[in-house]
């Protein structure tokens, strides 16, 4: 188990248990920049009278996920919106993957990501994603992929969605200490797994040895004719949310990686369809039952990545629409965010830092209006690393005891 | 070598060469404050049409250079400015001035700054700094000194500038634990030095009979009859600019400390003479050969601690005037700010956070339209510790790489 910071022991002391209830809405990759020098980003064109009624009646802010200046993964970003230093929290990707669609993972099995990929004749990458092959398909490779057998330990090869995968080593004496087989560019062959210490040379070479009789499998299908793997970790489960903060937590999260960061702070996971609306549904459906709820919205990271200014802007307009059945639930604290910028001209994650809203009975009113970057610069809640969310929505909930007599 | 620290360690793992140009312009002691309540700053009443460009364009805020409160010697707030924690990476005064003009020191050196000063007969300091000495004087004057012979241990006086000099002793068992002779007043006679532990009462007894014998040797000089000593301490390298950022530096600064400062962080030294237009000169012509420039402007700090308003605001706009042969450089990231503010009602540096602004292809927009303390306020940089100007500048490069999965 890791350790706590300070501000978590000092959360943990404080907390205390209640009826009231947190709601966060996370608009993955919501900050943004304008295209030209005079422009707006896509949240200042976007229409929302929603969000801006929020903004107007809450407190405002921005965000730096990190730190000034770093970029996150969505992993640590996220771990940063639930009070987790990122810095001291590391957890691979691969685990995240495993987590998030509830496989039991063992705290001595290592964890790869794992891609299907595609290979030219020569070996060389053409597509690390294999053509984002369906998840159907994605399962049955897998499923092909579990008949290989190496030395003394056991394998699972776990589908996670798409050309996504969790490839899980389980036996005795094995390391996390290697570097990735994904070159992470095309036009190059796939990279050896290295071991990154003497204790994982049994372990690299395992794992070669999987990617071996892999390539043999697949030689037959197209694109999917080979896997990648990275981001090798051990799963150490985290204190949890319940533990530090007195929470009860569920999330609501179409995407496997982002179920699994909300497992290993120990929410648990609400089924629901990918759709913002389907995820809305499933949020009114749960509400009643836990103190603490994380609705975590994917596209518009995706249409960020993709550059597409009116997409991106088009999604946070039909969130928008449907905020006002979150304000007839009636949380005590409702927090709108995101967990780190993708800006469209970066077509990226980015280090900006991110708007942020939160309204409760207990706010003091700032003169914010509208709920976007160049707004909430001037909000009430100032500018500060996301690691302080979680103390200022507990506060707000009136869920923290004094500190000091 | 000193450690790294955990932003540092950060920044290690995460930078990544480019072709990106970060150019620094520093103009020491810039911020200020009005001469009456109601008053302007000097930057305030300066015109500066070009800086005022620059922050509408740019992104701006403020920055405190240790911590809140805290006012800053040159040495640690450039060390900030550079992200190094001048908490955690401490040097010496004497140290800076060596390497400011090239000497070569060890490790198990000890270095104090030395003062050639004035004292009556009744030997009370009534200058400590012998009337501004020239620098031609003051090199005669460190030749003469050196013929001073102690036991066991070399002895190295090396002019640095005017009235300012190096004090070197090489030797076994040396420390630097060591109190100043330095009253830091007049009136008063120079203080003996002390150890300030056990360890250090050999170099003391050797610091004081240097003293004693460059007292006799300058009996007949005037004004410079007398040396105070101060600032002692180790040379110890630092981690490199190149090793933790990946950024191959150089430093255009007329005066010694600063060059000292740029060459312990591990840039290389561009020769310039001492006026501003020479300085904007050797960047221009060394411009293309490096990642990171950093162009110090001195004259506006003396001007600060003269309590000259008129030539603070007069020297800044010269600096302004300069401005667009920045600008044509084209840089990815260019900073304008000072290390420390130096207002002209105290005569000395300050506490108060510094303005700055920083322009690149992808920073996002803020309000600020003038360039001065009381604009910055409401930028989009917020305020924020210096030590994070540097990730903010290697992001504004696209220099970094994403944190975290």
């Amino acid at each position: 188990m890791k350790k706590l910071t300070t501000q978590m022991e000092l959360l943990k002391a404080l907390a205390k248990r209640s009826e009231s209830k947190i709601l966060f809405l996370i608009i993955d990759g919501l900050g943004g920049l304008p295209l030209s020098e005079d422009g707006q980003t896509e949240l200042e064109v976007a229409h929302t009278p929603n969000l801006d009624f929020l903004a107007k009646k809450g407190i405002c802010g921005v965000m730096d996920p990190i730190l000034p200046g770093i970029t996150p993964g969505s992993g640590p970003a996220h771990l940063a919106l639930f009070g987790y230093d990122p810095l001291h929290f590391v957890v691979g990707r691969g685990v995240l993957g495993a987590l998030g669609v509830d496989f039991p993972l063992d705290q001595s099995d290592v964890v790869g990501r794992m891609n299907f990929a595609t290979i030219d004749q020569a070996g060389r990458l053409t597509d690390r994603r294999a053509g984002r092959l369906s998840s159907e398909k994605g399962k049955e490779l897998c499923s092909l992929l579990s008949q290989i057998k190496v030395k003394e330990v056991e394998l699972f090869v776990v589908p996670v969605s798409e050309y996504r995968a969790a490839l899980v080593l389980r036996g005795p004496d094995l390391s996390d200490r290697l570097s990735d087989s994904d070159p992470q560019t095309i036009g190059v062959p796939p990279l050896e797994v290295q071991s990154l210490g003497p204790e994982a040379q049994k372990t690299a070479h395992l794992v070669n040895e999987f990617i071996a009789q892999a390539r043999e499998l697949l030689s037959e299908q197209h694109p999917a004719n080979m896997v990648l793997c990275r981001g090798f970790g051990k799963y150490r489960p985290f204190p949890s949310m319940e533990e530090v903060y007195k929470l009860k937590g569920a999330a609501i999260a179409a995407y496997p990686m982002y179920r699994g960061l909300a497992r290993l702070v120990g929410m648990e996971l609400i089924p629901t369809g990918k759709e913002v609306e389907e995820e809305f549904r499933a949020l009114r459906d749960n509400f009643a039952n836990y103190d603490f709820l994380f609705l975590h919205i994917k596209h518009t990271d995706s249409a960020g990545e993709d550059g597409d200014f009116q997409r991106k802007a088009s999604l946070i307009e039909e969130v928008d629409q449907l905020l006002p059945q979150l304000a007839e639930l009636n949380p005590d604290v409702l927090v709108v965010t995101g967990d780190h910028s993708t800006p469209i001209p970066l077509k990226a994650h980015s280090w900006h830092p991110v708007p942020i809203l939160l309204t409760s009975r207990w706010v003091r009113p700032d003169r914010v209006e509208r709920f976007n970057e160049r707004e909430c610069l001037y909000g009430g809640l100032g500018r500060f690393p996301a690691t302080y969310l979680m103390p200022l929505a507990l506060a707000h909930a009136l869920r923290l005891k004094k500190y000091g007599a």
